[in-house]
């Protein structure tokens, strides 16, 4: 149900990886060790339960290496896993497959880590309308793959850059010199396809950002009875996207304020791992 | 005290991690909202206790977008940091130091996250001889900033790459025919230069090995009497590792067996980040 | 009054550029016939009216080539020139100025080009609300710096790319079956920050896009008369944007219908480039 | 007849120009409307006459994205086309036929634009013996593919950089001191396969000029019948290169001189783009 | 015998070199005066009698041409040949073929000249245990490619690197304030997998090494008489490697010392190439 | 005397080769073993006699490492060194200078090594009128340093690619039916600018080449006797270059017959490398 990112943008980011494990002389163990017309079968497994994101990432590394190994997909990205499932079926020659198994893993184990947590405030969120989005809090070179990740896990994208929605935060407003001269200038700069969002820690912010052309208003950490009284006053104006101290235990909290989103860095920059591995 | 990396090697890195920020347009939040000839003079200072790793890479993302913000480093890398602390003086030019932000407080934030988790398990082993070593679970393209951050929370670094050294594992062990005949075709391929470490998850696979020409043995995922047997066994004939279970809680015990050294993925591939913020 | 992109966007473009001009062995005529130590003091002039963009890319070219050639900007990008005005000041070493001279100028004459079309539709349309935006009908590689030479003209920019706006066309409606469905997909794919815009071709269409929850409607190849109707009909709903056949005969009557946003391929497609020249 | 540059020359641009599309997210139109199984089969078609170029940039936009399309090329490059006829048939997935549309047509437009424009010059110029030629006034980033499309227009190429070849140009003379001073250098210099041409803007120059070992003589912005006299002068010695205002009213007018070539910035740097299109 | 290089790592050194060869404009003399038709069948056969390298690098010179071109390998690397020897068959389109062969050669002939200056080497060591590596002093960009050409001419590799193993040279004694002052900071900065070698001039530094926790000893230019002493007091205690005026008329006398390696420079800063030709 | 390449040509080459050299964790003996704050004052000298080139490789080696080094030149490309001669002056700190001296050296050796040969050929050649050119014989990745360096060593550049001129060859006058074909073929396709040269292997072919519109011809692998007699029959009516088996020794005959250029492959392909020094 996700749509994967095309090759030609996960590629290069696969290929940087792989030469950076390979270094100068290659796996100078497998080369040694293992005769070059031995063949591998096996697979790759969960080790605990969580949801898939990241296998095309996974593919690449095997197929960047050797062409002719197979990685047959039994759960792709979105699919939630038990401890003990099978992810992929790899097949083909022992030396490539060992080569390139780490930083399949490396990509996998850390995307499908992403894509868990955010199932995991998903599900929590669920009785509400509150939807799960990230931020730009992400892996340095690793964005791309990250928000897809967070879409495998069942969230929804916040801005990709600095190029592609404008928002206005505390330090844009202390140096503009309020929110209205920052708004007043965003609208008058940027294109009509372009959104503004402005962050906002007062209610008396808030009452001043609900006369200005604004589409979303960040309510940042704000209490749950302050966000409730909050959403309250906006009456479906406009956006409302809660952020702060999101984690697993807070997330039902600040769904049921009625909030339409919420916003966490700790899906992308603090998720654990999904314990993944390559069995025979 | 931690030697800083060639920042020929971190600037390509850093040099990617922004324009995937700034995207095809750049900061059009901050070009909008801030006038072109405010200033900023702030601090980057630590929400949290922890120790600080990649203030090199933070510098270089201000740098590169403009060379006239000037970074006063408080705390290098390998400094231990209470909450509160200032890490660093941030001084120039709004608008760089506002699009630069986030790129900059990404490298450090997730970099000193690994330096704290390491710094942590080093505390734990303490009493004891062993030293935390860090792994190849490191996320695709930051291998060598990771592996820097290690050292920067006072661990050791395993090898960086499938290059540097022999590492027989299992899955070589199982495709080779036998831990003989794996070290004996490492040993004949290998320059003089290159150790030769074999994974055993048995104290029989260790008697063998300790008949072969091997520099250390990977002791993976025994109970803590069972390392403690081992590291008898061994007698210092070879240098010994432990890996497998390894975080906070377990780091104790295993130091306690007298391993050389214990290997954690987790430092790298699960530290949550350490928060640290730019502030006016 | 025209943001510069930020440096780090722009100088890889302009490095390719000269290294593409200077091959294998660099300027051969001008490493043989001018003295290493010769001088040059010269003007880069306007040999026609129009407005300029891409001075900051003008600047790079000396300046990669060598960094002690100083460029002495007179007219900023934006700003309206008459033939025989100076545009910059340019002094230093004759032979890098001498190789670099045509680099600078290629990209200074075609995104001033690009700048004085633009203004050229915005003086037109002038006396009406409507304003001039761009297209993704950009030059391969130059996109950025068109989108800011568009900027420079006075116009506004449009989508950068396939991933920072939805724009459903004629044929997405076709494969989709139906502007309806085509919609609903969107608005639950994408993210909170995100706006949708739709393509009709006749008034029905734009009845059924009224119904929908969609930010922008593009009214295509619509005569006058009809584009008119249109607005009539969103009635400020939604925001309008007119394209095809938009040319300096033609903007203004399609200004005169009323709509917001009048969107032109010519201005970075067709261009004529704005005759510049270094000079003594 | 036009031979087709390496495509390991293209590949690099095309993928560049498709990634700048792509952005970080891909194409979240497409993406999001499209259904994954939807097949496209349509063609690439001329909404207006010209002569084509750059099809093997447009097939390489549409492999990198997805190798199962197939591009049935009907018109190669260097073929004259009329409105309506079709250019090259598409089909495959829709869905990377879309998201690869518009980088394909801004290749192939802008790329034919050139060839339809020389072929303009090409054509008038025909009663005589003169040949078309481009010049270095080239879109930064795609020279090769300008120099291709120019020679599908039926010109000739100059200069690929400024390293094959020397041209001593008005400001080498004025500092190197005569004409004299500069031919010589460049002569000591030079390897034996590199070709010297000589700007002048005077017959008493080329008088200097022919006494010198020049192999060809640019004849810049000299009217009509003072060119007829260089010619005149130059009897045959040397080739000569008339260039300045020459467009489709004088091209005809110049050749009649009987001058060798002509040369034109104009097909390279402000010709329009020859309108083609992507119908189902 | 000799593990090839994984393709992921040749493929961009062979591409960069390809590119330099085409420049801007490919091939132009055989896309003008072949037949894009034309067939070629022709092999690649020595000139002279030596031993095979870089027959990777090849294929893939012709391989990213045009991937229709077969390579029919006779003599894979680490094979004698003699004067006359068929080393591969190269079949398909003449135009490519032609266009390649000098990269594809430029590769085959450099690393094979390392290779049969490694094995005469290694052949005039043979009675003796002393094996033959390389250093650092390869040619810039291409030390994987000179690395693999030692291994295929029987040689035993040395560093790949300044990262991969700590040898304290000379300049490192001077600055560091003796041996055992460098020996111990290396020894307590280093990880558990890296070897320490020390360079020694004189028995009395031996002496000093020897007490010391190094792996290998390099006895740097000292002549046999004084190498056979100091593998006599070295014992088998760790390896010994000699170095300096190592040469075909040397190695043998300086291998009958007993040393464990013989490391030389020469097979890769200055060992001429093995000639190497297409022929029809 | 000799022209300094662009920077912006040679940077990205040391660039390579340095970072190929660091590999992923820097100089680790360096790092461990000096002082950080250790200074070093030391020259580059020559060993041995020989012709420098390469130095601003070498000065961009220690440059990009470490901005603050500097290097005072006292031999530019060009010059002829005696053994002992000091060739530059190298200061700053201590660590950088030996992280980048190997890659520094490995440049100027080689580069010098180049030049030495070529200056021997021009030596030897110099009672006569030959000028000694090289061929595209180049190592893979470094043509641009190497032609430079046959340049300082009073050699003349032949073609920098395949692109910049013709040459047609056995192979392509075999598969295009004969040097008339060819030669006319070419000169068809060509612009005016780009010479073309035809290799002959007898006088009769000779004889059909002074009957075409040929620049230059190289007379390929002819006895002395016989290039004397070409060299008649040409009379001056187009270059003579002579190539095969040219080697100091052959050199000097080779000149005395009366030919234009001599062309080496040895100076570039199997050149020894001139051997200097880092010391303090």
């Amino acid at each position: 149900m996700i749509e994967p990112l095309p090759a030609i943008l996960v590629e290069p980011i696969v290929r940087a990886a792989l030469t950076e494990d390979l270094g100068r002389a290659g796996d100078i163990t497998t080369d040694a060790v293992i005769p070059a017309t031995a063949a591998f079968d096996g697979v790759i497994a969960a080790r605990q339960p969580g949801t898939i994101a990241g296998i095309e990432a996974a593919r690449l590394a095997f197929f960047l290496l050797d062409p002719t190994i197979s990685l047959g997909i039994e759960k792709p990205d979105g699919t939630a896993v038990a401890a003990g499932d099978v992810v992929a079926r790899v097949k083909g020659p022992a030396r490539a497959i060992l080569s390139a198994e780490r930083t399949a893993l490396n990509f996998l184990c850390r995307l499908s880590g992403t894509a868990t947590a955010t199932a995991r405030l998903v599900e929590a969120a669920k009785p509400h309308r509150a939807r799960i989005v990230c931020t730009r809090k992400t892996t340095p070179g690793l964005r791309p793959l990250e928000k897809h990740a967070v879409r495998a896990g069942g969230g929804v994208n916040h801005r990709f850059g600095l190029d592609d929605a404008v928002l206005i935060k505390d330090n844009h407003v202390a140096v503009a010199g309020g929110i209205r001269a920052a708004v007043e200038r965003a609208r008058a700069a940027i294109g009509h396809l372009v959104k503004i969002e402005v962050e906002v820690d007062t209610l008396q912010q808030l009452e001043e950002v609900l006369t200005l052309p604004v589409d979303v208003v960040l309510l940042d950490n704000m209490a749950p009875e302050m966000l409730a009284c909050a959403v309250t006053m906006v009456a479906g104006r406009l956006l409302t996207e809660a952020s702060g101290r999101v984690n697993e235990n807070t997330v039902r909290e600040i769904a049921a304020t009625g909030v339409d989103y919420i916003s966490s860095g700790w899906i992308t920059h603090s998720a654990p791992i999904l314990d993944l591995g390559l069995d025979v």
